[in-house]
């Protein structure tokens, strides 16, 4: 088998490898003891309306994939057509698995907390988890491989890997913003209409809103996270592999070290490497998980932090002594290596902002009221995007010095190749927040909320990692297909005869661009936060309505009906994600098309540039907020305990935090992302303008 | 007289005419009866406190105008030194002229409410705000027409006006953030101190930080915003100078239609024509000041707001006529009136978002808490950024049209033409707020009160139009100053014997300085609003001391020590404006000397995209906050006075919104005019790197 078979099997054999493994935990996990009626019939809720969400809006998406594949079709062949199918379809397959899995997990893990024995909780958690990291990263990269394999020699391998990418994107958005929206419009609106309006605790099984918020949590943190991840690692390979391809003599990375290798020889490498590093990188994540399991009994916490940390290192020590054995450059370990360690670093920045001392100065503000705490919050999470901004730039620098922007486009590969473990981390956190929502309303009593308690506080430090890794992934991921944008713009011009379009920054049509991409982050931002605003009212009417009309509610004589609330949250996230969807599929190609490539130039580096920091910053700010609440609920301000005026000041913070950090964040994230891969897919069209 | 010379002279006449016009209306209003004792008495102490901070805040601007004009003699030359310590100089005179007239003004128009004829007491307020006005407009373009004429024949003419511009600029940086921050910690500490913990009205007679807070609106209103506006009508002109001037045959304006013209006489056209179309501007303000006194008896709000469309429509129409008469071609006239209009109209869209519908749908919102009236304004001030981006972004487009980039240029000249009669009714505000302040503090009784209330809600409507106006013209101008960074970059090469540079967007050191520039309008606003919180808290403190050591002063029989709360203000403001101040000035050669010009004018594009938008967002979001808790007070949601708890969640709004929109939204404007201005002035010391 020559190497560079070698180069596209290993992903195919890896991604098999992964989903065989994927497989096995889940079915591992569903054998598990179930608990008893009660809690089966509470998680039977939660899993039905996980998945009730997850149909409808796969109802809506089937529509949007089959309109943009007839206009992919018409455009760019049917070939790119069916790829985008393609993308989506194991974004959704993913998805599916892992939501299934995490929504019999929360549970299994209840009741592995009522034999008393932590580890035991935390692996059932993590296994649930597992499933879902191993199928996005598994499926993406058998996706990509079976693409490349089927189109390597055709003329349209480019097109039908951005549509590929594209269909991916898609999924991520809608998934990210309507996810976004149904979490915190359940968890806003029944914190507002059960804590705040009828004075019961928090997941009280009496508030017919609890299952929602629960459902929320598998939605937006499962289903939502794991289509973003998966768009990410797939736009990185994709952003790589073009970059790759439209290299010319001038500016083609100098991979393989024998000096009298083609320029075809050295595109091919280019294309090849990214896929076989992301198999290598899921490789290592698969030991990685089973690393993690073998250190159960450790601090949870330090786990979790090592299961994130353990990738970045062990993949680059492991590129250090392939490439020398594939013939090529180290160049390409140090790039891979700068991003990887620069996703660890903006993940450990990220728990730093929202744990350490900046959470106690905001839960220190909220001694002379919500005011002062609000304004602290917003300052730390302003002040957070810097350090992760300057790690980015530095990764890229670095990664520039080396290999040119397919370095940066290679840096982006590396941050996202433990993508299996990082996915894995991030749906524990939902898992065992379920578990928490479960023993309470199960009433399993004090010891066992105590152990679901302490998995779900290092839930909550692994989401906010999570989320920080994820927007500083999908920076430099835009970078790259910025970079490959360009490129192929160039490449199209060139086929045609023309000279290459010259992106001068003070070409008036790229600042104008520059204005207009810079405003899309903020309305995409204003628009989801309504969003929540307006869809948690009519939970709180909702809730309001049940605890009215349900005679004996209130004193455990009845049953709520929770099913009702979950109707209204899925009906309102389904329509509110429209608008920002369409406006992030729709302007690229209408800037393009109207204004022409460099327009759209601007107008990707204007929201990349405002979509990052205004990202960050919502993250930050709410992850902050969180949990600045929780550490006075925790007796970390002695003298203003629950309840105090002081605690109330730090809820409203927590509350505009929250569609802050799981909704609008996220979604500006994603939205920049989108509007790159779109600009991608779309530059050889409109290239010539 | 040649025609070029009268297109110098002219400048230099309007100019004098203006301050001329300016001292008149200053001997007249100090010619005005002052009122009865105790009103002297309180006026008294807010001149003092007002001078105190002004000459405190000069003595730091001395050895900062010292230390920088003895780096620019060491490094461009001493001409450009004179020229920097000039444009400063102006500035501060411009400053202490106008905070003279306001804070006597202030109480004259108290005293003339007292004959309960309202348009008496608007027009005296009108006066005084128009000697700041005048003198800002007037002094700018005597002290730009005075440096053009000393240096027009030498080579280092550019290098000098640069300077100019780099003195204006550093003097609205300092005065910006120090009067932001003074005005914002006195206002906020003294409302926290007496309304909420003490429970006394507003501008209660024994809260000693009502004094500071009268102070803070001259202090932050009048100088602040005309330091501000200053810089920007001195640097869109020398943005304009800079372009004509590097101008080669290639992109030179045509101007003249005069086909045989030279390329010299074309540049000197475009040298002098922001010149005279400012002081056309000026002439046309004038009038406008006049048109406005006459329409006293109508409705205050529609004086105002014609005092504001006026001058864009009056200067575009003189153009139309003037510029066939010099031979040159109307392209002038659409980019100068394109940019006017574009000014008017986004102070509309400002007033818009900070009175209308979105104000009402934010006090609507705080009847589910504050939680919820703060997402409400966050997401209002976040849509609020996209018509004005997109009006500058079509202004620039069909500036650029007909003119290329020196036509955006021109658009920003036009923009800022009407400087004087903007800042005339921007200065209005302050005075009438204070003069509203004194007469609660003197007791004047509730007939002068509403007077002064109605003089003062408009006020509030032109604050909230003047930002916009201030924040739009800001971006337009940074666009010319950074078109203009590029040309003196690439004609310094060309001067050198060196290739343009190539500022592709694709090339990794701008990526790299967008994701640096991004950061530093997140990191300004996060330090300003921090150390408003932080200055408010010692403010606080004070006022809770004296409320407990000064035996009889809540019962009126001991007096406050207002100049305490007035020092602590003002060493505060001092202290926190030097970090925010230090970076904008130094981060530009710090990146321009260490990584090239290229990254920094990535820099100045990323922070262009994130400070225009974050600018409009943070001002238009706490003008919202603020009018929608006035809406409430003023019974605009029945069956919810002031005091209750939907009143409540207003107040914390409003209490978030006062440095978002009085602090850190201008900060960040003038952060990106300073940083752009210096990286003109370096940009031939950085060219060949």
């Amino acid at each position: 088998m020559s190497m560079n078979s070698t180069l596209v099997f290993s992903p195919l054999v890896f991604g098999v490898l992964g989903l065989l493994m994927a497989l096995g935990l889940y079915i591992k996990t569903k054998l598990l003891p179930n608990g008893n009626d009660t809690m089966n019939r509470i998680a039977g809720y939660i899993r039905e309306g996980a998945m009730a969400f997850l149909f409808r809006q796969y109802k809506v998406l089937v529509v949007y994939c089959v309109v943009v594949a007839v206009v992919l079709g018409l455009s760019l062949g049917w070939d790119a057509a069916i790829c985008f199918v393609l993308g989506a379809f194991l974004s959704l397959l993913a998805g599916f698995f892992g939501m299934k899995a995490a929504t019999f997990a929360n549970v299994k893990t209840a009741q592995a907390a009522t034999s008393r024995v932590k580890s035991a909780a935390l692996l059932v958690a993590l296994d649930g988890g597992a499933v879902m990291g191993l199928a996005v990263a598994s499926l993406g990269l058998i996706g990509m491989v079976a693409v490349y394999w089927f189109y390597a020699d055709r003329s349209n391998l480019g097109t039908v890997l951005h549509a590929f990418a594209v269909g991916a994107s898609s999924i991520a958005l809608f998934a990210r913003i309507g996810g976004g929206i149904y979490t915190k419009a359940a968890d806003v609106g029944s914190d507002v209409a059960g804590k705040v309006i009828e004075n019961i605790p928090e997941d009280d099984p009496r508030n017919p809103g609890v299952i929602a918020d629960n459902v929320g949590d598998n939605v937006g943190d499962v289903a939502g996270m794991g289509a973003d991840i998966y768009e990410s690692m797939v736009a990185s390979i994709v952003a790589a592999m073009a970059l790759a391809m439209a290299a010319t003599v001038d500016n083609a990375p100098k991979l393989l070290l024998d000096s009298g290798a083609s320029l075809e020889s050295q595109k091919l490498m280019g294309v090849l490497l990214p896929l076989f590093l992301s198999a290598v990188g899921l490789a290592v994540s698969i030991v990685g998980i089973f690393v993690t399991r073998m250190l159960k009994n450790m601090n949870p916490a330090m786990v979790l932090r090592i299961a994130l940390i353990f990738p970045a290192i062990a993949l680059t020590g492991i590129s250090a002594v392939l490439m020398p054995m594939l013939g090529v450059t180290q160049d390409v370990t140090i790039a891979i290596g700068v991003g990887a360690i620069a996703g660890a670093v903006i993940g450990l920045v990220t728990d730093f902002y929202t744990s350490a001392s900046p959470v106690k100065k905001i839960a220190e503000a909220a001694k002379t009221g919500a005011g002062t705490n609000l304004i602290r919050g917003l300052a730390v999470g302003m002040e957070s995007t810097a350090i992760p901004m300057i790690v980015i730039a530095g990764s890229a620098w670095i990664s520039n010095h080396y290999l040119g922007l397919y370095g940066i486009a290679m840096a982006a590969v590396g941050m996202l190749a433990g993508t299996a473990i990082v996915m894995t981390v991030d749906a524990y956190g939902p898992i065992s927040d379920n578990a928490g929502g479960i023993s309470e309303m199960s009433g399993l009593g004090p010891d066992v909320r105590a152990i679901t308690d302490e998995l779900d506080a290092v839930g909550n430090t692994t989401a906010a990692i999570g989320k920080g890794f994820a927007i500083g992934s999908a920076i430099l991921t835009v970078m790259a297909l910025f970079s490959a944008y360009n490129a192929e713009v160039n490449h199209a011009r060139q086929v045609a005869g023309l000279a290459p379009l010259n992106l001068v920054v003070t070409e008036p049509n790229i600042l104008i661009g520059i204005l207009i991409g810079s405003i899309l982050p903020f309305l995409v931002s204003a628009w989801t936060m309504v969003a929540v605003g307006r869809a948690a009212g009519a939970i709180v009417e909702e809730i309001g309505r049940q605890f009215r009309e349900i005679p004996g509610l209130m004193e455990l004589k009845a049953e709520p009906q929770p099913d009702r609330i979950v109707d209204i949250a899925t009906k309102s996230a389904l329509k509110e994600m429209i608008l920002p969807g369409i406006v992030a599929v729709v302007v690229p190609p209408a800037i393009g098309f109207t204004m022409g490539p460099a327009a759209l130039a601007g107008t990707l580096v204007g929201s990349l540039a405002v979509g990052a920091t205004l990202s960050l910053f919502m993250a930050n700010a709410g992850g902050a907020w969180d949990n600045a609440k929780k550490f006075i609920e925790k007796g970390g301000l002695p003298g203003h305990k629950k309840g105090s005026d002081v605690h109330k000041a730090a809820v409203i913070g927590d509350m505009v935090g929250d569609p802050f950090k799981d909704t609008s964040g996220p979604a500006v994230a994603i939205l920049i992302k989108v509007m790159s891969v779109v600009s991608l897919l779309i530059a050889s069209l409109i290239a010539l303008r």
